[in-house]
């Protein structure tokens, strides 16, 4: 179609995500002129870049001009009748983790303001935020789509959304979620030579820059419990919070309550013989350890912890920081349908940010 | 959005995959009754179902009432006029692997016609005709959707698109992409235990269904060569044509030009020493052998043929006629990004199909 098209965009976030974000922007701006994408707000927590006209903020060095802005953000109703008064079709991109931006998203969708974002909060929060989030879309007509809240850029979200809106029946999920606790068991319980100490992997982990800057962020299981609370409400379960089913926690009792990620860090190897036993009782059944959650959808049964699998399946069988991530369903049969790959990282999570951005565009545009 | 709004289908074919269609847009029509979706036209190659008025053919057992009609169907050129006479928008769903239909889809698309379908010839073809298509859609706005062209209801081509469009780099593609060669393969050369002899393992497929009613039509790599043509040139490969690159055949040359698939596999088995060397050259380096296929994009290298995996190898423990596709890309690093599971059968087929009409119905609705 050849007529001149124009999308406002604004953006929440100006992280890592967030910046491997707008160098992708930038990008598609240049290869893809039609529609035109107008970047009209843009903020931090400190500071933002808008103009009273809407006048488009260049994306070049957008970073910078952004960090020497003496403008604060606007609070997020103020955001909503900024955006609104534009008269134009307007996406938000929040690369947040806030909690905050999440609950206004049924503010902004009610708005007519289509959403895109990486933040797994809005969608693994209560139940009520996740209805009230479709059913403001539903009513508006605006669009929100999150893929990158489940494995990064990798094809997750739009997979199991396929399945179930084109009829299949989703019996199981089940995979490695997490691209820190793939890393620590892939290392830790290899499936060929011994691992290392568990301490050890998990100051390894953290030295490399795998984990949260406290571990303890990656080892309590949540991060995992709110993916597999998206997955298990996208497959039909009316799960009411992260929270609300079995999560195996990593963390030893006595250690939950320590001060700092540090001093976590130090008092750890008292706790080795633990998991070298796990590992061991795995190792007698021929078996690796790994950190899996998983659906049951029939019995309506999500967990999260540690599980055993022979070294031929393909959880076991995993490299690096992977993620996998298998459907079992009534067409697929007894072999699942696997996606695997790269569950981390600025510039593939930024990816389904990108591409859920175009799925919006074309269907708003 | 409240308002209700019609789409009319127009579908050619009712075999294997068009009655797992059939059977899913059914289901589909009932749980979505927006957009309003009517069925005005549906032919095989003999009969067809379509009245002046464009009234709704009944979906309920429409096979047999498209098997009972008396109407033959329209040619290409008369079925384009009669779709844009009724003035509400279409979506022409082609079940079929005709190349005449395949040829006449720019046709539909100049005159704002979409098209989904898992037919191959279309995008394997000639490349003038792969330009034409894409042109004429870019044109009139009407959208071209073909994920069970690789892969079945796999999501490949989305995810290849994808990379693509948010300006990844793909380096490289390489996979399993024939669920009859998966499971020759898998059986005759397992990664435990010896297999069976080449030619019984092709009978065996025989009769079990998995391969064309001539097994030459698998075995001679053309089915592989389409999906790899369609995937390069979406990688940006320029690919002229389906047999302008290497295509290794499994069709020993003296059985080339026998009658039958009967006769051939009658005389099959004098060439199973062949095959057999194959299969011990490969176990003397501790490997085993694969019918793949690969695009290397820097090179602009497309080939199908035989290649050595190490036993640890994604594409080494297949399980069954599985498909596995591998996405080498600047972002996913060393480790690729992977989609595996059934690549055939008409309800995975189909639902490729079906998830494409859903994408074009979001965008054209």
């Amino acid at each position: 179609m050849a007529s001149a098209r124009q999308i406002n965009i604004a953006i929440i976030g100006a992280g890592g995500v967030g910046k491997c974000f707008l160098s992708q922007l930038e990008q598609l701006a240049h290869r893809r002129p039609n529609p035109k994408l107008v970047l009209t707000y843009i903020c931090t927590s400190k500071k933002a870049l808008y103009g009273a006209n809407y006048q488009a903020i260049s994306l070049n060095n957008v970073s910078s001009t952004l960090a020497s802005s003496s403008l604060p953000p606007l609070t997020l109703p103020k955001l909503v009748e900024f955006l609104k008064g534009s008269g134009s079709k307007t996406v938000l991109v929040d690369n947040t983790s806030s909690q905050d931006v999440a609950e206004a998203y049924p503010l902004f969708l009610s708005n007519g303001i289509s959403i895109v974002t990486p933040n797994k909060k809005a969608f693994s929060g209560s139940y009520k935020l996740w209805q009230d989030i479709f059913n403001a879309a539903e009513k508006s007509g605006a669009k929100v789509y999150h893929e990158s809240s489940v494995g990064a850029g990798l094809p997750v979200i739009s997979t199991l959304k396929d399945l179930v809106d084109t009829g299949d029946e989703v019996t199981k999920i089940e995979g490695v979620f997490s691209g820190t606790m793939s890393f620590l068991f892939n290392s830790f319980a290899p499936t060929s030579g011994s691992g290392g100490k568990w301490s050890a992997e998990v100051k390894k982990a953290k030295d490399l820059g795998y984990t949260e800057p406290d571990p303890r962020d990656d080892l309590n299981g949540l991060d995992v419990a709110r993916k597999l609370t998206i997955l298990a409400r996208l497959a039909g379960l009316e799960v009411e919070s992260p929270t609300s089913f079995p999560v195996q926690s990593l963390i030893p009792k006595e250690l939950e309550s320590v001060a700092s990620g540090d001093e976590f860090l130090e008092k750890l190897p008292a706790f080795d013989a633990q998991m070298e036993e796990t590992k061991a009782e795995a190792e007698r059944e021929g078996k690796v350890v790994r950190f899996v959650g998983s659906i049951d959808v029939a019995t309506k049964q999500v967990k999260v912890g540690l599980e055993k699998f022979d070294l031929s399946h393909p959880i076991a069988a995993l490299k690096g920081s992977d993620n996998i991530i298998s459907f079992y369903t009534k067409r697929y049969g007894s072999n699942p349908l696997i996606i695997q790959g790269a569950g981390a990282g600025g510039d593939v999570t930024a990816m389904g940010v990108t591409s859920d951005l175009l799925k919006v565009l074309s269907q708003i545009a």
